[in-house]
This record gives structure tokens, sequence and C-alpha cells, in this order.
């Protein structure tokens, strides 16, 4: 079954991309949804926070687990890019079943390990993630080249 | 090129396990080791804190980063279970090529993953690591139904 669109969720989780890029980080944005409600949000944190784990993903399911004690049943997963192979084990690991991905152009990460583990991901080709990805490559060459791998 | 047993490191792993337990948590640690010394521990604190993702690999991880700044090249990582799928990941994005584990009969994790994005896996079969879990799964059973999941 596939997950409905989430734009607003997909809305939330550029916002959290954007803030990130105003405090000096990378592009990466999250958020879960449930039943069209936005439940939890993250914003990738590794080069403010110096954490090589903090990404958007992980920060959603954190704040999610740290308000409802777990992640609700039906839950979605909203993520401007595509989840690296951490953050898709932590979607799985947290009984995540379906994860939306903005855009797949830039960062397309571990989405045939979401789908092997049997998760549905619908992939947008969200413009704005687009063009939020390719302007932050054109004015931070250096944090893309040093953080993108992770 | 296969990782050398890291003795020492899965001793540190086996401690990190056991204080686990000592503290009302689950037996799962974890060390990261360069040259045979020992330069980060971790283990889950999924009970302790509440949270889902505080896994023993990416509390060792984690704790690497905030000493070192990175994962150093040619660290190993050593975890008393197989890494699950998020461990793998966080264990691939942060360059590690070697991972040791205790025993695999309990909790396999996602050796195959780690394995397919090029690792270095070694399966110990370590009478200690396998005979941890087996006393923890008679007396604890409610806890590992509730958390060895994820």
């Amino acid at each position: 079954m596939q997950p409905e669109p989430a734009t607003s969720a997909l809305a939330a989780a550029v916002r959290e991309a954007e803030e990130g890029v105003e405090e000096g980080g990378m592009p990466f944005g999250a958020a879960i949804v449930l039943d069209g409600e936005v439940i939890a949000r993250g914003r990738n944190r590794q080069v403010q926070r110096g954490d090589h784990l903090a990404h958007a993903e992980t920060e959603a399911i954190r704040e999610c687990i740290e308000r409802y004690g777990t992640v609700p049943a039906g839950a979605v997963l909203v993520a401007t890019e595509g989840p690296c192979a951490m953050c898709a084990g932590a979607a799985v690991i947290t009984g995540i079943r379906s994860v939306v991905v903005g855009e797949v152009h830039h960062f397309a990460g571990a989405v045939d390990l979401l789908r092997a583990e049997g998760v549905g991901v619908q992939i947008l080709e969200d413009p704005i993630c687009i063009d939020l990805v390719t302007r932050f490559r054109a004015e931070h060459a250096d944090l893309w080249q040093r953080y993108s791998a992770g």
C-alpha cells in the first residue's frame, strides 16, 4: 500500500532542512506524520553538534520516542532526501512501514534496504527539495564534500 | 582481509553488556579497537534511557566521535551480538571496515548488510557471549521479549 504524499509533513521536513542551513548545518530534514498530523521533526545536526550520527531521520525518530515512548503504528517517516543505511535501519527497528522521500537525485541513500525490508517507499521528486540541495551544494561545496557521505 | 580476533576488545564489550544488565538493561555491549587498544565503549541503554536507538554499537561509535572527532581509519568495531541494520548502517557511514561479532545465535542482526557493503565480518561464536544472553533470556524473559527486536 502506498502512503499518502503527506505534503504538510514534507513542508515540515523542508522547514527543518532550511533551519539547519540557517544554523550553518546540512540541508536535510525529516518529519513523522500520523493520520495527517506532524508528530515529530528532526534536522541533520552533524555540523552543529559534531555528531556524525545526528541525522534528520534519527533525530525525528528520537523526538517521537521521547514524546510517545515509541513510534506509533501507522506513522510515516518523511525525509527530504533518501535515508542512509543507519536511518533506514532505525526506521525498520522502530516499526516504521512507510517512508516518503522528497528526492533522490542528490542523495539516494538506502531506499533499496527499506524496500528489501518490506517498507513502502514513495519518492516525490519534489522540486523544492531538489532546489534546496542544488543551492546548498553551490553555496557550501566544502560542507557538502565533508558531510554528505554520512 | 579478516580482522584479528581482538580478544581484549571483546572482553571490554562483554563487560559493557554485563554492566548494562547490572543497571537493569539489555545484555548488549560494544567496543572500538585500534591497533590493539580499546578506544571507545558502549552498551545498550534502551531500558535505562527509554531510547530505542541507544544501541551498544551506536553508543560506542558516538563515544569514539566525541573523543577523536571521527572513527579513526583502521578501527574495528567489536559487538557481543550481530549489529542491527541501524548499527550496521552507522558503521558503514563512519567508515568502519571491520566488525567482530561475539555470537549470532541469539541475535544475528544485519551481518549480511555489512558484508554487502564490503565490511569484513568475523563471527567468534564466543561461549561467554552465548552464555550471557542465554542466562539473560532465562532470567529476564519480559525484557528480552520487549526490547530484543530493536
